[in-house]
């Protein structure tokens, strides 16, 4: 049996005998003798293969990397000179006495240290690419957080329950993804996008405190950070109100970075209201890390000559915002430009912008091809307002508010973790965790005319917002909250309706008729009826959150078998043609039968 | 806030002012004073609402059953004689100061603790059903059971790794679920049966200790314990060999029962090898509570005139056995012919017995139709072997070999945990496991003409039963074991095969050629070429591990949403008819359009 992993033997088993498992990382013959690295999930040790044991040189000399091997021998202190600090094993070797080998291997395709490999490469041969030490942590560590979650959950009196994953097709939002029943011909089963309706209703059987760790499906267009099963980190509360629920998942985030990476995140985190975050940052995920912010100008461009800002300025849809980089008149103009073509990703016709030679004289300290078409009078306060100094750079941005926040919010950020930003002090370190609150409760949709849930159609409205379901869905302001971190929505919920008559108006605002509600949602209305408690909750995604704690560049760093962005699995090919017997079986078949 | 559940206020919390949160469960009134039963998950406290205190008397007197309420109030001790054993709070009550309705309840469709409810009822209005105190000691027990199974896996280095639902199908042995493809047009994902390959995969990546909690799904047709989604506790580890892959997993469940029931199950599990429990109780998980064995007396049988008895003793794939059942020469004939009865469901065309009146005089001391077509000394032989006593009573099988072991070993277990039985001492009490090991690798399909694996095709022969893969399948043994208990098989497993030339040689065995080898499995037998650790797991279905611990009577008990036999969710009516547009979407039509 095993002594201990082969990542773990170090100067505490100076002189046992110790048996290890593991793969051959590397082998070198230097002055007649084999030393091999020899690898498992928990890291590498040395092996020493001396000529002296004949047997054990003889096998030694037709090892090749990844044979799978087991090692017996003495624990021994590496030659002075050459031990290795990045290794716990970097002081000591192991001198073979024994070597097995467990099972040859073909040569892979590819390095195992090689960094530059195609994700096609690594998705298709995941199993090796799996063996990546850094895969492996990354692995180890989404375990970890899960795990701490749990312990965490499980101290506050939190149940896991399990809830479908063969449940109702309820098309709203995302798109399901449908299962044939055999059984109920010409009916279909949908993959849930989120428990959502489930923990409500557990809640109202007194289960009281609710969590699982969960796979959700949406059948979405892929972006790079979406997977079409993703899992979820859920939870649900009853009796208590938007403070404690936030006070206890905030608790969950600390506790889990506490005790897998021994991070102190922030005893409390700041909370800002989605109007203030929208104005400040024009995101509701705002990156607290950059130190740059919107400052509005729109009152002071109402009457310039400039129409790219005098237009939006006068419009209530619009917003003409400034935003200062300290520093900022250094900025080649190249630098600009390329700026000017990133906000145009998102809509914005132009990026005008003032450099400030000389905060002092206005307009002459100001160079920019917009200067002459704005008045003085405006242009000093806007150079007060922003607080600019000689050195500065102001950048504006000015359209439909949308198009503004979108824009200028990217530009934000992008010039923060610029290495321009990172070099004038633009980019705090570390972590910055920040709820946004009092969401609206619907956003408007230009095209289809008609109001959608912000957040989602069970979310309960502000305490006194009620009415204003009714007479101005616009204005009424949601209990949901988001969990924002280093600008990425790590987490989400709010506080659900529990109470029939008020889901039902919120069901009418969504243009949500009584008969459609019941046909689809009649289960959660009959629910409401019997006592249902006060009950919240929060979602957090758990891809997300481990793909930030990695610091990994994809989501699909941190799953062990993900899909590709077209949605297929490259080690197993899947998805894949399927037996029309089992179509037949199904009551279905294929639309474009030529494909088959 | 509240101060504790309304189930652990106890004589602790004396005089103290508490603050309760829960749902009416009964109101009495009495002499003028107002008794509430509340209850939550934790159990129920009974508040006294005293008309003094009018604001709460009058709130009291319009509060029904069900109600959700917050009461504030006083503890203190019942007056003597009232006090309720069976309740933690048995001994105190709450004098209500405030009681505020959270949220009123329309009449239930039933009584709680009606205990006569149909399945239908219970299922459509589960979540009035999942308040009954029984259910929600389910769910926690359930939940118990699985954070304990966390706790002791992560102690010995197991990781949670989650493998993909939406996966390849592969149709082998059970029906797949099968989710159409939007973007890849005409293919579909499979909903997996079991994680087997994922895990195995990530053992060839080095992850060494693998564990899930995770819905496995099969479509089948349903029978009592069974349900389209299921709950694995899926476990895979490299570099043991079988004995010290047990070793761990009946740790793992002597660790459940001790922490989640303080039950201290047997210190080691006993292990027996498939061919002698099949002997011995014609079943390959045998409920060894049952005192009764299977005794063959086929070579007593080859002459005898009886040729019910004659016939399969002189056929090589039948069996003649005797059952000896200690006191049952006083068994009415009544219960004999409902025996007969019962063993006609397994295909016995009859139940031969004879009744053990004087065992020390053959043949006169034994009453029986058969008696006198079988002759003394094979009889004398059978009381011999059986060690029949005066007062016993021995049944026959006599039938091909899976007649008799399906018969009579379903009668040694109906007869064992009868009224008989029980008062005969037939029956143990307590908890009984049991490893069966050393299956053979293949069942041989009569109908279809070809092996099948038993347990399934990655499965490891043992070892130097490699060979007889080609020569001799029938005999070839597994590196398989199956964790019996008290009869029902919570778990099985094996050790796998690691090396890709023995993988291919089950395969030929199986008729799977290497073109449909590299098609289904593929990309395994890749993996395996690229040192393979030796491995080997095991899997336990956790709903049927908790139906047993909870003594319940179905799974659908242990599961909060589950389907009925016919794959129907009642609750919320999943499966249902989608829209021509989402199917449109999915490249699929449906073949009885009318149905629509």
């Amino acid at each position: 049996m095993r002594t201990c992993y082969t990542g773990e033997v170090s100067k505490e088993h100076l002189d046992q005998t110790v048996t290890l498992f593991g793969w051959v990382h590397r082998r070198r013959d230097h002055g007649g003798v084999i030393f091999i690295d020899l690898r498992d999930r928990a890291g590498l040790a040395q092996i020493v293969v001396d000529p002296d044991n004949v047997e054990a040189f003889s096998t030694a000399e037709h090892i090749r990397n990844e044979f799978c091997v087991r090692v017996t021998g003495l624990v021994r202190l590496r030659p002075e000179g050459t031990s290795n600090p990045d290794l716990k094993s970097g002081e000591i070797e192991v001198l073979c006495r024994e070597i097995e080998v467990l099972n040859a291997s073909v040569t892979p395709p590819f390095q195992l240290d090689d960094d530059n490999l195609s994700e096609t490469t690594r998705l298709t041969h995941r199993v090796l690419d799996l063996r990546r030490p850094q895969m492996q942590q990354n692995l180890m560590l989404r375990y970890r957080v899960s795990i701490e979650v749990r312990k965490y959950l499980d101290n506050l009196g939190f149940i896991d329950i399990e809830t479908p994953m063969l449940t109702k097709s309820t098309p709203e939002g995302a798109r399901d993804y449908l299962v044939p029943s055999r059984v109920n011909d010409g009916q279909f089963f949908a993959l849930p996008q989120s428990p959502q309706l489930f923990k409500q209703m557990l809640m109202v059987s007194g289960f009281d405190r609710y969590y699982q760790i969960t796979k959700c499906f949406r059948d979405e267009d892929l972006r790079a950070d979406r997977q079409p099963e993703f899992t979820q980190i859920d939870c649900e509360t009853s009796f208590l109100n938007e403070e404690q629920i936030r006070e206890i998942f905030e608790g969950m985030i600390r506790h889990v970075f506490a005790h897998v990476q021994n991070v102190e995140l922030p005893a409390v985190f700041p909370t800002m209201a989605w109007e203030e975050a929208m104005h400040r940052y024009g995101s509701d995920k705002p990156d607290l890390r950059v130190k740059l912010e919107f400052v509005d100008v729109g009152d002071l461009m109402q009457d310039v000559e400039f129409k790219v800002f005098s237009a939006p300025a006068n419009d209530p849809a619009s917003r003409v915002v400034a935003l200062r980089i300290p520093g900022g008149a250094s900025m080649p103009r190249s630098e600009i430009d390329a700026y000017t073509k990133f906000v145009s990703i998102y809509g914005a016709k132009g990026l005008a912008y003032i450099k400030v030679n000389d905060a002092a004289s206005i307009p002459e300290g100001l160079q920019s091809p917009i200067v002459k078409n704005i008045n003085v009078d405006a242009l000093s306060k806007v150079i007060e307002r922003t607080g600019a100094q000689s050195g500065d750079l102001i950048f504006f941005g000015a359209d439909k508010a949308k198009v503004v926040n979108d824009a200028i919010g990217a530009l934000r950020v992008k010039i923060g973790h610029s290495e321009f930003g990172q070099q004038n002090g633009l980019l705090e370190a570390g972590w910055k965790p920040l709820w946004v609150v009092d969401f609206p409760m619907f956003e408007y949709d230009e095209e289809e005319g008609r109001y959608f849930a912000a957040h989602h159609p069970f979310t309960s409205p502000k305490d006194g917002h009620e009415n204003l379901l009714e007479t101005d869905p616009a204005s009424a302001l949601a209990k949901a909250y988001d969990l924002v971190l280093n600008g990425w929505e790590i987490g989400g919920g709010s506080v659900r309706i529990h109470r029939a008559d008020v889901q039902t108006k919120v069901f009418q605002a969504l243009n949500i008729d009584a008969e459609e509600a019941r046909t689809k949602f009649g289960f959660l209305l009959d629910a409401l009826q019997y006592g249902a408690p006060p009950h919240g909750g929060v979602a957090f995604g758990l891809d997300r959150l481990v793909t930030m704690m990695a610091k990994a560049e994809s989501i699909r760093d941190v799953i062990a078998f993900p899909k590709t962005q077209r949605a297929q699995c490259l080690l197993t090919q899947a998805p894949s043609a399927v037996d029309e017997k089992q179509l037949r079986e199904l009551h279905i078949r294929l639309r474009n039968t030529e494909v088959k």
